[in-house]
């Protein structure tokens, strides 16, 4: 997977722009324009223009960046997007309806010889390999449980390495970091056989120095995705772990019956389930979202933690991912 | 998945029967007869019968029970296949191509109302639930490794259960499995997201006194599965663990460098990794495959591992699985 850039943001008349709001806020260089319909009050500051327009100034692939009700394609998007394919546009979706099996859609792609990238849909398979240590670095976030910021606190990391210089590679694992990068894996939509396989291709040998720095998913405490968690890490064979959680968080996402894990032995059990791949692997800093907590409040249990597991303890939001980057360039 | 029973069994120009004659061992009752060529020198010992007369002798389906070169499905089984369903049998496949898909066994299965069971393929999706702890007890077998005896232990015990008077199901999670047991789930073909949602759907709750004895898969020591058999366990939510291993392995599968795992470490990780979603998990004894040993040598290690482990140590073939389901009947 490889999407061309430049992007046109399209948010057309929908309000839920997460997708498009991610892209612009961590790949401002890459987003030309946005497209919406005119009864639409969400902007992303970025001019307003047509197809043509767009593709004049530079974009070669419009992103369908906005979630509609349900999660499908609307039917009077479809005209929108066959007017962006005649343009010369690329498009790329992480609606849950597939393009690439759209009847109208996906014969004009043909047509005209565009590519149409669902980010959701990752192959049927992928090579085994041998599971040996790949020359490169690879750093992974992890965490007590989903939605506690592995995609920002990887896209920090990355951000702050390479203003740092360091040769760093964000990896992508969700629909929303794929379509940041313009590439990636979509981890939890492989196959089970495949998820150590499909990760172990995500951040393929490099050179010495690299870093790839990993999109995690799920979390080892999570009842339903801790084998995507597990695959993943195993696969991406880590150096590196970051863990994120968030504080303020008692249970497990929709499993409230399930507690988040104490975060000593969170560490202790990500280093030994990585340690299969990886003998080396080490959990080099704690990202925590404080963000419903005063600033009193956060730097007081940043602080207590730090002192407690003795690891760098950040809010990547507040303090940025500084201290955590520099474990990696010391 | 309930695939009708008895079975015809086509092993067709195969040598190849490891499916069909699993079958035949562990559900004899449920095989009428064999179907193969003329040609062909392997027989199941069952009669050999034409697809009318199997029909007429009570067989609802013939199960493709040889592994052709390559996985596929030959073309010159195509007719006989036809013929089958002509004859009013439904067809069961564990071939990698899938029945489903044929442009001419498909439509005549439509026409006639036959069922095509294409074990290899599971649902799209499954609902996650809650993962709370469901009525009825649970067994899973888990493993160093892959192939060091899983399904034969747990169908083993199965047995040994029932010849008791003990209300116990086996729950099948690969393809041999199924067509042993008429259904289940091939959990390793399941979206990963799904891994833990397909193991609960797989042993639902049941009344209190009934085991499901669950087919494991995998191995949490494999580099490449093991996110699938981490998903198993959770969802599985088992009671009961039997750890079951080949003394006379010294790396993982294909993976030679990867070292087995000591078996007392590997007790406590299993444990360690299952009390996620129920806490009063145990393993309650060892497998071992020791087939290439000497019969002194076997019990020597047998009874050295079980007092060292503190667990009943068995080989399944060679002693039987009793001293295991001691433990679940006492």
């Amino acid at each position: 997977m490889n999407i061309a850039m430049p992007y046109l943001l399209f948010i057309g008349d929908s309000e839920f722009v997460k997708t498009a709001r991610g892209v612009r806020d961590w790949r401002p260089e890459q987003c030309i324009a946005q497209y919406r319909h005119a009864s639409n009050p969400v902007s992303l500051d970025l001019p307003d223009t047509g197809f043509d327009e767009a593709f004049k100034a530079g974009a070669r692939t419009m992103l369908l960046g906005a979630a509609p009700p349900g999660g499908g394609l609307p039917e009077h998007w479809v005209d929108d997007v066959c007017k962006a394919l005649r343009a010369g546009l690329d498009i790329a979706s992480g609606l849950h309806d597939r393009l690439n099996a759209h009847p109208v859609i996906k014969p004009l792609a043909d047509e005209l010889g565009r590519t149409l990238w669902d980010v959701r849909s990752p192959e049927p398979s992928y090579p085994f390999g041998t599971f040996e240590r790949r020359p490169g670095k690879r750093l992974l976030t992890v965490g007590t449980d989903c939605a506690v910021g592995k995609k920002y606190t990887a896209l920090a990391i990355e951000q702050e390495m390479t203003a740092r210089g360091l040769d760093a590679t964000f990896r992508a694992t969700g629909q929303t970091g794929i379509l940041i990068a313009g590439g990636g894996i979509p981890i939890d939509s492989v196959v089970a056989d495949f998820i150590a396989a499909a990760a172990a291709q995500l951040s393929p040998p490099a050179e010495p120095a690299h870093w790839d720095v990993i999109e995690g998913q799920g979390s080892l405490f999570h009842p339903a995705y801790a084998g995507v968690t597990l695959g993943l890490l195993h696969g991406s064979q880590p150096d590196a772990l970051v863990l994120c959680t968030d504080p303020t968080r008692t249970g497990i996402g929709a499993f409230e019956h399930y507690p988040q894990p104490d975060l000593q032995e969170a560490v202790r059990r990500y280093t030994e389930a990585g340690a299969l791949t990886n003998p080396d692997i080490e959990v080099i800093g704690v990202s925590m979202n404080t963000s419903a907590m005063g600033e009193d409040e956060a730097r007081e249990l940043l602080e207590r933690e730090e002192a407690r597991l003795g690891l760098p303890c950040v809010d990547p939001i507040r303090l940025g991912v500084g201290r955590i980057v520099d474990r990696l360039a010391g």
